[in-house]
C-alpha cells in the first residue's frame, strides 16, 4: 500500500478505540443520539483513512503503471470505485 | 440506547474485527485497492449499525416523547442528524 | 409542503438553470472535469432544498402529527427517509 | 467531455424535467415525503450523470494523458475529485 502507514494506521487505530468507546456507551445505556454522533464520527475517520489509500495509489499506482494494458486495468479498478463512492 | 443492543454489538464488533484485518493487510503490504474495498465495506456496517440506532431512536424516543416540549427537542436533534446524514 | 416555497423554490429554479449550462457546455464540449464540478455543484444545491423540506416536515408534520396512529405512520416514514440517506 | 454525449444528455435533460414536475408539486402544495421522494431521485439521476462523465474521463483523458507532466496534472485532479465523492 502506497499511502503514508503511519498516518493510516493512526486514523484506524482511533476509530477502533472510539468503536470500544461506542460499545461502552452502550453498555452505560448512553443515549441514542449522542451514540450516533461518535459513530458518525468514527465513519468520518475511516473515509479519511480510505481517502489517503485512494490518493496515494491514483499517485503512484496509477501514474506510474508502466505500459498501456496495465493502466488500463488500474484505471477500471478506479472507475468502480469512483461509481462506489458516488452513490 | 433504544435499539436491538446484540444486533448494534454484533456489527460493532464485526467491524472492530475487520480493522483488525485491514491493519494486518497494511503490514503484509497489501494491494491498495483491496484495503480499500474492506474499509469501504468497514463504512458501510458502521452506517447500517447508525441506521438501526436512528431509527430505533425515532420510534421511541420521538413518537413518545410525552410533552410538546420534550418533542420539540427531540425533533430538532433529529434535523441536524438528517442535515449531517444528508451532505 | 411546509418548507418555505420561496427559499426551495430558488434552490430547484437554480439548479435548473444550471442544469441548461451544463447541456451548453456539453455542446461546447467543455472538459470533463469541468462539467463534473459543475454537476457536483448543482447535487448539492438539491440536497440543500431537500433538506430544507425534511427539516420544515419533521418541525410541523411529524411533531404536530395529533394522535398515536398518525404519528406512528409519520415516524416510519421517516425511517425510510434515514435510511436513504445514509447509504 | 469524452462521455456518450447522448446518454448523459438524457440524464440531464430528465432531471430537468422532475425539478419541473417537483416545482408544479410545490404549487399543488403536495405532501412533503412526496416531494423529498422525487427530488432524491432526481439527485440520482444527476449523480448517474457524474459518474458517466467521470468515468469516460478516466478511460480517456487520465488513460491517454501523453506525457508525465499531463498525466500528474489529470490525476492530481482526480485525486480531488474523489475526495468531494467520499465525504
Amino acid at each position: 500500500m502506497k499511502a503514508d502507514h503511519k498516518k493510516v494506521e493512526r486514523y484506524l487505530k482511533t476509530a477502533r478505540g472510539q468503536i470500544d468507546g461506542i460499545l461502552k456507551m452502550m453498555e452505560d445505556d448512553r443515549y441514542c443520539i449522542d451514540i450516533s454522533t461518535q459513530l458518525m464520527a468514527t465513519i468520518g475517520l475511516l473515509k479519511k483513512a480510505n481517502n489517503e489509500i485512494l490518493a496515494a495509489h491514483m499517485r503512484s499506482c496509477v501514474l506510474e503503471a508502466v505500459d498501456e494494458e496495465n493502466r488500463e486495468e488500474k484505471i477500471e479498478e478506479m472507475v468502480k470505485v469512483i461509481d462506489k463512492l458516488a452513490q
